[in-house]
Formats: structure tokens, sequence, C-alpha cells
């Protein structure tokens, strides 16, 4: 005897999550059965309705709940000349949630990855190239420190090769209350060559 | 700038799952934006199905999907004089796994847990003394080698003093293919005190 076919529908539907496997989708599903009706159609149709009423800023990718721009590319209080690339809209909070950036953001979907098959017209590269037409006076390319992330930087680098553009990328160095010993070679090795002069 | 208001919803909604941090259900609420909108409706509405659907067998209080008895307990192959009691559907699944076992189960919902509230009336302990009235010969106490285990085993034990029933509990030892040096020593203790002589 197995699962009754409902409650084996809803482990398979759960265990297609990332990160969740047949153990923890069969915890998840018999959750489920112990929670209210009520609580299980909310969380339902949550899911309906974000995928109703998320779509993509039609400007910078970013998601974007009503309209066709998103909150960030709509508030002209943001310096529009300045783009922050990004891999992904989980980029775009992590880089809001630092408070060091007021400009515009451009999302990419994706990190170019050939032998995965993600080559450069699978991102929203031609749509970056077309916003240049406006008054872009810097881009600064801020993905993860991985072969994919300096892959990705590298080639954005040389098809932004435009007068008078600045392209920049996040400096590399020890995470703030990283201890030195943890830290890996490449990292301090960055962190060295990137040293900054101290004043008095 | 946060999420969206609707991606938040499902990011708390996801994140109300056990063992699903904050983390997690922000991976998880990102992957549902990549999907396509009807396999999305197939979860939202295998959820809502399987609390339909589903509700728990009048005899063993299993879960039945349609009608008042559970699979095994409509089944007249099963000796229906043999019950194994269980703290939830899980462990019927993985006693029925076993093979080991052709009888019929009850499902305490639970184990006993005064500390957390759990105390006798909140699991289905009635509903199995009343089963007594029928031809029962014996009845299994199968629960998790813990104290919660162990304490409703006790309890249950009590209760059952029945004249010409036999009460009895899985034997504790050594897993199979596991290794004597990792086994913890209460295991090893009763493995030893619950040795069996072998026949040449």
């Amino acid at each position: 005897m197995n699962y009754p076919p409902s409650l084996q529908t809803v482990m398979d539907e759960l265990g297609r999550f990332p990160g969740v496997g047949p153990k923890s989708a069969q915890r998840m599903a018999l959750w489920i059965m112990r929670q209210p009706t009520e609580d299980v159609a909310r969380l339902a149709n949550a899911l309906v309705e974000v995928k109703e009423n998320l779509t993509l800023c039609e400007q910078c990718f970013n998601f974007a709940e009503s309209g066709s721009l998103c909150p960030i590319c709509a508030d002209d209080r943001r310096d529009a000349t300045v783009i922050c690339v990004v891999e992904s809209p989980t980029d775009v909070v992590a880089v809001e949630r630092s408070r060091a950036f007021g400009g515009t953001y451009h999302v990419l979907h994706g990190l170019l990855n050939p032998l995965e098959g993600v080559t450069p017209d699978r991102l929203r590269i031609a749509e970056l190239i077309r916003r240049l037409h406006g008054p872009i006076t810097e881009v600064i390319l801020c993905f993860n420190s991985t072969l994919e992330g300096d892959a990705t930087a590298m080639y954005l680098r040389r098809l932004l090769e435009v007068p008078d553009l600045v392209v920049s990328q996040p400096a590399n160095g020890l995470p703030v209350g990283g201890d030195l010993e943890y830290a890996d070679d490449l990292t301090l090795s960055r962190a060295i060559s990137g040293r900054r002069t101290l004043e008095v």
C-alpha cells in the first residue's frame, strides 16, 4: 500500500520545488493535511495570483506588480543615468538592502553558461544595449564572484565599448566581519591587490 | 524596496511549511515565477483537492480517499484480528513497505507528550479501545524508540489489560547493515539482552 493518489499527487508536485526531496515533500504534504482547509486555500490562491499579477518591468525586467514599469524605474528620484546590471530579482533586493545605490537596475535573468545552453540571446542583453541610447553614464556589472559571473562581466565589458561610458564592477575583498584566516587564497589576493590607501 | 506584495505573500505562505526557512521560501517563490502558469495551477489544485478528497478511515484513522474505510480496512484478505498501532499515516506506509505485516492498523495521530499538551484524550485511544469489542487477538505497539514512543506504549500496555489479548512491541536491536562500533549504548544493550538463539 502506498499513499492515496491525491496525497501522492501533492507529494509529487511539492517534490518539484528546488531543494525539496521526497522526504521533505512527504513531510510538507502531511503538514498540509493537518492545516485548516482555508489556510491551504490561501496558499493555493497566493500561488495562482502571483502568476497572474506579476509581470516583468518593460525597462529593467525586474518584477513589476501592475503597470508596465517596476517601482524603481517609475521613481523619478532615482538616477536614471546609472544602470546596475544583475543576474536576478533577488540581487536587486540585496543591492537595495545595502542602500549603497540610487540608480536603476537591469535584470539579465541568468548568467552566461554556454555548457548549460545559456548563450547571450537567452539573457536580456539586447534590451540592455538598447537602453544605452538614453543618457547613460555608467553601467555597474554586479554579478556573483563565480566563473559564470566573471564570464558574463567580461562579455558585457567588450559589448559596452561606448565612448564616455564608465563600466565598473564592485570591489572584491574580505567580507566585513570575515576572518583573515578563513579567507580563500583568491579573495585574499584580490583584497591585497585592490588595497586602499589609508589617509591620516 | 522589497519584493512586490503578491510575491511576498507567496514567500510568507511557503515559509510556513515545516523545514522551510525564509531563504528556501524565497528560492521556491522565484522558482514558481519561472514555471508555466498551468504547472502552478496544477500544484494549487492538488493542494485544494487533497484537502477536499482525503478523509480519515472511520475504523483505523489512516487516510482514506473515498468511502468510509481505507483500502486496508476494506480488504478482507487482511487479518482483522491483529491491530498494529502506529503514530502516523507515514508509519503505516513504512510498515507496509516491510511486507512483514498482514493485519490492520490503528493510527493514533500523535504520541503522548504531556509537556506539549498531548494527553490521552488528544489521541485516537478511545477509538482503539472500542475496537477491542471485536475478535481481536493481538495488538502490536509499533512506535518510534523515543521517550514519547515508550511512554505511549507503557500507557497503552496498562489500558490493554484484557484476558487473552497479546500485546507486543517490535524488537529493539542493531539496524540491518549497521556498524556495531557506531551503535549507541542503549541500542547495543537492548540488542544483547534480546539476543536470539541460533539453531543449527
